[in-house]
């Protein structure tokens, strides 16, 4: 790597438009844009967290692998109650599918169509999956059907979720992991804001209550008091920042490989 | 004000959702939406210009409001040759309408369904003005649809650079204002980035040219020839971060006022 | 119950119009609408399998709570490598996401709007899952500015394969339960098929092979060898008609003891 | 043709992955894909009346002409009082027009790009027929887009009255042939449903009243007392099994005929 | 009627705001929305025909009924080879379906917003009735989302072809009607045109040919060859002023009456 | 120029297919599409002003380029307070975005799809602007996507406001030029249809008031106090037809000499 990249800056927004054409004129260019939303996630973290995290890992993932990440998506799909509480719920501004799936539709376009190789979608909120995953299935037609020659370029798409080794899911949850089904608000993303946004934390305001008990359905309307009063779907008794450094460290890292070996990048 | 009102973030993604749902309730709530793009700027500025600018123009506004700031719309529409130096420039990815009327329109219709009485969309990016457009008066159009109580809310559009006074451009351009239409990394972004974010702003990689020489059309597929190799459409000779400061001040002063008195708020 | 009524078809497309009428105007009528896919299931299994599932645990689950079935959504969302074995694949028919949300949006707003007062999205492939949950949203959007009185009306969403039960795993893999993600052509459909649908399955052209082996991230486009060349993604080794006897039975009764029970039905 | 494809199914849906895989492969395939509607047929035949009929149809022209039938479009666009009795009719379930397009496109692109040579839309409801047609031109555009090799596919689309011929329709008729525009729930779908599906029609529950009145315009708000209260626009009077079984031999046979010249299919 | 009323255009883009809005507001107000298409007729007729037609009928209708006529929608569905010769003629300018239904629905729905009691879809190409349908009925939809009080409004669909009578069609066609499907630059279009608009009318290069043979069913792409030479589906020969006037003056006559009638107007 | 191509109308609608088909087959066919509205114009303008100006325009400048006229867009995007006066006023019809993008993109690529090599959408309705231009993009794309040979066509993209010269303004407005963002219903509009529809302009009716005075922002719903009662931003006192001559003199001419060098042709 050459000592001048080493100095740009790993944010795609900050960069200035001719350094981003030589980089990508270079080949083999992978851009990671990261998926968020603008969800409540309780009382002691901020609305902006799913957003902040993915964006948080993205970049140290991208400054592993010599890639680039672009501008977050911050506002993702309505909020589901066995997942994120509910869209019902104070704080939860959301997207409807066609808005959230053509809004990444046109940025994995754009960026693929001026010859990035690789776009890592790197998703930090549950819901918006499927959707990006078809904004990926059609910007992909897009670009065929646009013609142009070079190499096809690769979509891959992920939620940094599934990263979490066993390993570290044991040493987060010493009595036992519950299921990332009522991971919202709970000891994981406490932990990982903690160590990545402490002062956006506020540990004093977090309550402790039983996990959500939620059916095996879905229901629309939903049913309110199905979600607990917090807004979090189980409690965040027992987050600390050591464990965020943990789990962060180990997801980054483990991301990194995983993108290194399948896209053959630096 | 209450006092601990003072130590909330203005930026909504950095406060929780029970403090936010507290403010709404309080009536009269204020939120500013700002729109920029992903669009080259030459090469001395960030592709992310446009809404680092209308970001940082909200929330010295909404603090002086008692208003917040939601996570700006980071894509824009596509560039235009007139005013961005084109959609076809390497560093410039964008939405199309549709993308962004459904975004700016979701995110809308979320805040004032949930009280918010003002949404204010703070433009950075001229050629997202109308899309804006379309996307608020949408939104009014499904908030009716979906009925509920409560005084019917507002929402005001703008671009901050409307806001220029004859007096600030006549100091920031001595000898004689060009135009907005050229005004695409030049004089006015370039100095309130020196003001704002002076270390993404690479001088030394500045040009120095002729403003570009425009048609009265707009063609398409463009002329690529007809945008200045730099990519801007005037070059920034001249600017520095005293004209940023000035521009800034006075433009958040105004639109803090215009605000103040047009939406009754604090 | 009348005498009568129990020789009517469960399945609403061989009901007629008077009769349905008159039994969405006691109040409380529930239709469940089935959710399925065209998609290979390997040598062994017809593309049909998702709908014929679905449908098939639709009409038992209806009969058992005095529910009507509706025709199944016979086409689904794109098949993904990591739950179906891929789009790419012959014999794999699919709707992009806009098209499946408009239809079951159609379809859920079209009986809510008649009276019926729960809805049931019962669905048979995984990849329906988020676009149904939109398409139900949505659908009670339009029914909220269609306006109307009586009591709001319900939708429920769920996948049929949340209901199997611990030991029901146990009993149909001896061995250890592979996990939902490559359960696509294996031992839980198969077994299904042969108790539901024998005729429709050619044991004889199965395949053994070890579970497919897939990433933590999905690629775009896929890498085809990663699907084992069957189109399984586990082998149904070990499939049986008594397995499919003893899912369907436990599945069936479940499902139909908590509609009962969220809907307050018979 | 060899022997073991004569026992496979007619319906694609009952057939495995690769032996449709296999069967395309060898060219000329031909798909058809019946079209029906989800709407009330008066109190004597069964709302699924018309996927019913184009699908039975569409089975047996299959079987003549080595054919495949895909699943039918089971859900229908809007009932029209001139043709259906109106969308007001309680048992009329409805796809608007996008949604119906939607759906039918993407079933036609699928096949086609898998390389099926011929599509066939085999229209059972009449408001169907000119979204269809959209929706046939659309996927043909798609299939252009996406470029590939190999002939061009055919589309081929018809509604099955118009392959009644004069000398049958003089003797269903025997006292004057009233119209198609009055034919819904009249003396043909009901023969040929006493023919086909006797057990799904309930003669008893036929109502004898005189063909509906309609103006040459169609109003909306539709005027309910335009529809005679059966929601039959013509009375099954004089229906029977015979005059449906001559009704159903004389199409299949022309339109197989029809298909065979056409697609210079086997 | 006040006698200035009689000076005022029929024209609704003729007539100024102030005018028309008085107009509405004394209640009951009749707006005619004529459709036509952009569409070859042949060597003799010229492009615009179907809009010249519908708006000529229109005009001459809405005088007689104390109506007004806005401005037409000029480019219609897509051309049928059945109908309209076909899509793929030089000279065929078309929207596609979801083109022509929003456009429609958004004059339809701005009309009756403001007060207009009856909107009428004049038709003038075959294509475009189905699409106006769907537009005249989501309209209807938007206006109950929108609330709003007064007197439902009513949309009345038509294609002025239906109001040609038996007797006019004796005297058109002495030698018998050959049916409207294959009336596409033929006699009737011919001589309505010879008699409203002589001046676009090129005899001298009207060709004779036989009726064109076409199948029943619709094929995509089309067989171009099926398409007489000239773009006409029946030649024009024995078309004249006379004849066209007696069509237009019975179709007009009797589409005022039964507006009149139907609507309740003066 | 042959000599019978000097009797040929400019306008497409009159003309017949063969002719225009002929004329294409030339090369470099060029065509004026213009874009109107449907809007109140005050009470001495007729709603149509904005369609009956651009087209005039449209004639002119084609007669003097080897040109011809499309059928133009007689109703434009939704009336904005600070350029029309609103979108809620009487006699304002307006397109949401959707329907006029979609409308302009068929009709951009029908005619560039048959060989058309310039398309110039000429603009008379400040509105549409940015919704046409997002047309042209779309529709420049659907061309790259359907492939085929030729060269490139070109689009052109203007509102004839842009036109008028300094000198003009100078001499239209002696007391000095108030700005085009009043210019609805003032003098510019008013002494251009003095002279080229004299017949549809009541001056009798004309209101002199002070300029409208907008905000710099826009509000939705919008303050109707703050447009002026007759619904012009600025009165047209002093217009008269002499002006309009000069106005249309000028622009017809500056506008040919443009296209013929933009577009070399005759």
């Amino acid at each position: 790597m050459p000592e001048n990249e080493t100095r740009q800056p790993v944010r795609l927004a900050h960069l200035d438009a001719p350094s981003y054409s030589e980089w990508v004129s270079r080949g083999g260019a992978t851009v990671i844009l990261p998926a968020g939303a603008f969800e409540q996630h309780g009382p002691h973290l901020p609305m902006g967290t799913d957003a902040l995290l993915s964006t948080a890992i993205a970049e140290v993932v991208a400054a592993r692998c010599g890639a680039k990440v672009a501008e977050p998506l911050s506002y993702g799909h309505k909020s589901q109650q066995k997942s994120g509480g509910g869209n019902h719920l104070p704080g939860t501004i959301s997207l409807d599918a066609a808005a959230l799936i053509a809004q990444a539709r046109c940025v994995i376009v754009g960026f693929l169509a001026q010859g990035v190789q690789n776009l890592v979608v790197l998703n930090g909120h549950y819901e918006n999956y499927q959707f990006l995953y078809e904004a990926a299935d059609l910007a992909l037609g897009d670009l065929r059907a646009a013609g142009g020659g070079g190499p096809e370029p690769t979509v891959l798409l992920l939620s940094y979720w599934d990263y979490v080794s066993d390993q570290a899911l044991a040493e987060v949850y010493p009595e036992g992991f519950p299921g990332w089904d009522i991971e919202h608000g709970g000891v994981l993303e406490t932990s990982l804001m903690l160590h990545l946004r402490p002062e956006l934390v506020q540990m004093g305001r977090a309550v402790s209550h039983p996990a959500a008990q939620l059916p095996r359905f879905d229901r629309l309307p939903v049913v309110p008091e199905r979600t607990p009063s917090t807004g979090c779907l189980s409690a965040p008794d027992g987050s600390d920042a050591r464990k965020g450094e943990l789990l962060f460290s180990q997801v980054t890292q483990d991301l990194a490989t995983d993108l290194r070996q399948e896209l053959e990048i630096a």
